[in-house]
């Protein structure tokens, strides 16, 4: 199934790029938490793609509609969301969608509807004729599905699928930063060869050293704000203007251009995490490093330690804590309490104006050469606000899970 | 999670009786089914409260929108489903929702806008002073989510949502009436003390004799508008007479009533189901079973089996097939190419307005007496779509699990 | 997969009727719960074909040995369950079992290896010129599986898989007894036409009603004791005799007779069981109806409430409870507190020694003749211990998936 | 629960280092494949730490009985497999193991007993006054479990708990062997800082360049060979001799070292994965990502792809295939026929015999000296059968996946 996280608290997905609209449901969040569609908004707006001046030009408003799962006995707040309006025929069903409620614990829907599609851009792709673009799903897709497949905007396989993550992402950090003041945070640092030397891990870690491991939320909104000042989501200033002007090479000259991408959790609950097939170790490799265009997850060192000794990668303990974090928050799967580290290498977006060998769905040999559309020359650098999601949807779950082990026989009281 | 069957075909559902939605999922639909949304319609107007004189005279119009999943070239078609509009400020979203598609094998999105509202009803309910019915969730979910509940007009337990159901049911019945000519019907054969003499699966059992195990459509077309004559759905017309009379004589009287339902399908698979653990008996008594308001399933000859000896529950075997159906189309949780036979009682509905017994939520004893609104008299008899969408789906289920078994190597052919 | 109850707390099962072994895993128990490997030997000797004198004739030793998720500082004690060894060449591998010890959260393995088989009695089913047992599911199986499947003794689909669902019914109960003094019986209430007229709910609200809601370990004893008295475990001591006259006579006839059971749990914890798709009622219907031979599952009042009215069957809610039982302890899927209630009707066993009209597995037809082997002449009777073992481990996945929601932030602390 | 891969096809297990026995359940291997105990036994041995001269100098026998799942008309030989025997007082319960057989369809249960224990070794870990290892979960395992945790030899965290890996990964691969010809590969690529200049993936990619992009059997069985020749398995043989020479004197030092492993599929069945959420990239990920001491997993190129251009990335498409492999063998999440290609990068052990600052269970601070016990100087080089497992299951469910959506009428077909 079509689900992210679980098995108890979950986001299952549906809707393809140029489809009426991206779907989501948001299974296990506990009753209680107050949640406001601006919150879940703020976060599709990082994720959109107009939402930087390199992305992609295609404007998308992305516009949430939370249509269940919320509830307060104040209906006029609970209600004043966008309208939505069904036409069919002479009727109309005109409906007000939730503006902030409480949680409780039914699944919370979510509906982004499509505005701008000029699917006319992908005749290119049509049908057993249609061209096979390098890189892509096309050509897998057209015969997996034996031909019934959305040709449209890269159909499902889009990444505007990620809107559902992000919608179940920000439930699942609302309800960590309530319980335990956990914030997530992301940096670009690659874009192609251009390497950042400052890395977010690094500067978590400075915080931490000089303001305990626990960050207050004062600190946590000024990185974030360090994050947002340039063109491109980074600690290091220097380097995102170099990699603005890369991006903008890279467009002209019709190519597009790799990034890699550093997730960080302060604030991290400890003891979470199933050991082995669940741990939350196999989970964050799964769910980050299986997003689109992913091709390498690393926790804590990532592939440096290979070439390390035990007595240097092993992280010293005393008794307020972890000494360094080599281990990247986990150990055994588990949370040690330490930032959550994640770095991910994403491939250049496969969509490129320059011709390519390639084939027909028929296989008939061609030159491919893109006929319309325009993409983002670097999709890496807009999937911060999908990573920090999916790693608060695992990291939730993971929380959940621990919760359950731990009884407390006042919880089970009714007369 | 709110997921109905599965891992393989399975239907997610989100929203509460008076939210602004009930949203559904259908996943691992395989793709080059062609489905139009008139089909599903067709079932949810089977399903909707005032399809028929006896139900809650509520009017809902339940329309539903195909927000994804589908695909067609003729984009015409595909697209000229209602169209949904999104009202933000002055912005405004228009999308047209699908008409009529192949699917893609991706999951297919739904949503069924709530029109007709009066939550005003359901002050009676809410907050700690709120009255719990009896018969009731009001005042275990009270509880259980801390008082974190949607109580407009049972919130998520409502009737309502399975809405659902009958948009996944629809999927799997086109499915396997496409694959298998498979056929689900259901009939109600007690209301109250009255039961019908005559049985649909004796019906069928009929029909089966008469046509050989496999029924043609024609014959299938023919049962169905037998069913469909009544003020209630039966192959018994006298009995439909007397049940309606006792139905509007109970709702007169502010009580209610229970009613029992058979479900059969006919030109079923034979085997599919799992043994043991996930056996299709297993299944299909959780889904059926566990519907609202449902107390009691029974499989073949049910309770009756108890009173039996083995020489005569044993169904004969002869080369073209079993000559009885005790146990109704399943033995060892696997199909046998029999119709299924289930059947289904259903309590009284719990909401009257007769005064009762109760507490406040906060348990204060109070005579409980229903302050406005008004509600199905037996909600039994509205159940049969639901059932035959329960069944649908576990049957389709366990239909995609035993083909993944019958490898087929040139299933796997790119180049 | 062949797994019962979950996400958070289930069994897996594995081992057909004359194979090696039957093994079981059964996932999530919360760590420190301490567990006697002849606590568990208690349910299984309960279980076993041989545990009364109607039974099959067939002897099984049915020892348990744990092999994994216990552990204790009292490595004696621990480790002073039955020797296992392994013999390979001249090699041997004695290894220690456990005896007692506490959870530790990890997966608890077991293993019951299969001392008496005489499969020499199934010749007559192997190959595509075996006989089908009417009523049995050596058809279908043969065809589902395309001819690879073990034909000794029932193979998989046998009674002796019930193992597994006892051995991690006990730990269930064990931890449901130990948190919340929950206690589950069962008591046969017919046996062909003979049926009781003293039920074991209404024995349970008896006690309930003297006792108040929650019935002491004293109470619980004696009922217990009650139950086992007679040659049946019923609460009616002259119903046993008769039905125990009954089956022996129909064992003398070469013939088999159908049974119906109640289960019953009391000092149940009130909130558990996640509404709709995943609520306990479908989680129970499904386990519990999904069992071998079981034709019909009821609920609280079951069938009878098809007759009654609303104003009958609602239960009265009074601020020390509910005052009656009609919903058998679950609304809404969700625990009231109340005694949880079923009644399951099985069907006589399909294996007879009188001569019934079948086919050979190549559809031959013959006259079905039994060979060799002795069968129950009435399996209801002894599935007691198996049933109870089912409601508990439903009960205890519902408890888990309850307290998930339950957020106590001082679980999650190392420094 | 602890199952890796599914929801078709997937391996559960359980069992701790010093516990009497890991056992594992393989679910969803569909019937009729040939499989003989000494198939899986041979990659137990691979998987064996006493495997190789640089591995930890515990002897292990490792030897499986397999318990279930297995059939033949041929009993001698089903049942030749080693006896089992259970003592118990005086009784004792011999049977016979399966030595070979076609799968059923039925779960595969087996066993494998835990001869060489020197638990006393483990003194130092047990309790609050325990002693946590710096890079190991015991601390974090004490907190969550609450104390009750198996402390002897790492308890369920250890490495032998991959035994259900490679059992299960091997049923995987006989059949995706019989049905494709697939073969899975492993090499050692880097140990500390050594690195290899020669890949396994370069070196299958000749293959394919030389052969056509289906291997031969012959082509397989020489490549490993190839790969089994020296001290280390690696495609180099120069590398191997200095990496065995690193490895030894890293030992001597009382230290470790971490390593890189490459694993490589080919003849792999194109069409396969689920797009998005359970691609079998998501999968490949989580599962190799996830294995113990894991810090990277790459696919394809995997981290150097962040500096490309995409020109340089995408692979060129002709008429007969892909003409790169970059992609490592998935677009979209779906496999595309090429092989299959990840790379690992592990930490090095984190129990070493060198001083280290660290904790008590309690906190109180103490410079952690290990007591007894020897230990792997680099856990990574003997993971390649556990990772090549991991690959195989994983690939084998994706495969059932995809099978289940070719619906073909004629395997539902009984009378």
């Amino acid at each position: 199934m079509e689900v992210l996280g679980g098995p108890l608290f979950g986001v299952a997905g549906a809707g393809e790029s140029h489809g009426p609209a991206i779907v989501t449901m948001v299974f296990g969040c506990p009753p209680g938490l107050w949640v406001e569609r601006t919150q879940i908004q703020h976060y599709l707006d990082r994720r959109r793609p107009g939402s930087n001046k390199l992305g992609t030009p295609r404007r998308e408003d992305d516009q949430v509609a939370l249509l269940s799962g919320l509830y307060s006995e104040d209906h006029d707040q609970l209600l004043s969301g966008p309208a939505l309006h069904l036409h069919l025929g002479e009727g109309e069903t005109p409906v007000r969608t939730y503006a902030a409620g409480f949680t409780t614990g039914e699944p919370i829907a979510a509906t982004v509807l499509s505005a701008a599609k000029r699917s006319s851009d992908y005749k290119q792709f049509a049908g057993p004729q249609g061209h096979a673009r390098p890189g892509h799903t096309d050509l897998v897709k057209h015969y997996k599905s034996r031909g019934f497949v959305d040709v449209r905007g890269g159909g499902r396989s889009s990444y505007r699928s990620t809107i559902s993550d992000v919608i179940g992402g920000t439930i699942a950090r609302l309800y960590l930063a309530e319980h335990f003041g956990t914030a997530i945070f992301s940096s670009i640092s690659q874009v192609g060869p251009l390497e950042t030397g400052l890395s977010l891990a690094a500067r978590v870690a400075e915080l931490v050293e000089s303001n305990g491991q626990r960050l207050s939320p004062a600190t946590c909104a000024a990185l974030e704000s360090e994050l947002e000042r340039g063109a491109l989501r980074t600690v290091d200033a220097d380097f995102a203007r170099q990699a603005a002007e890369l991006i903008a090479k890279t467009r002209k000259a019709r190519d597009s251009v790799g990034a890699a991408l550093e997730v960080v959790a302060v604030n991290v609950p400890p003891l979470v995490g199933e050991p082995l097939y669940q741990s939350l170790k196999l989970r964050l490799m799964g769910s980050l490093g299986g997003l689109h265009a992913v091709q390498a997850c690393e926790i804590g060192a990532g592939h440096f330690v290979a070439a390390r000794r035990g007595s240097q990668n092993n992280d010293p303990i005393r008794k307020d804590g972890y000494q360094r974090n080599s281990h990247g928050g986990l150990l055994g799967g588990v949370t040690t309490g330490m930032p959550l580290v994640c770095r991910l290498s994403f491939k250049p977006t496969a969509t490129i104006a320059r011709p390519q060998n390639s084939v027909r769905k028929d296989l008939e040999e061609i030159e491919f050469q893109l006929a319309k559309g325009r993409h983002d020359p670097c999709v890496g650098v807009r999937a911060g606000a999908t990573l920090e999601s999916r790693l608060a949807i695992e990291l939730m779950n993971a929380v959940l899970m621990h919760q359950a082990h731990s009884m407390d026989v006042s919880n089970f009281k009714l007369f």
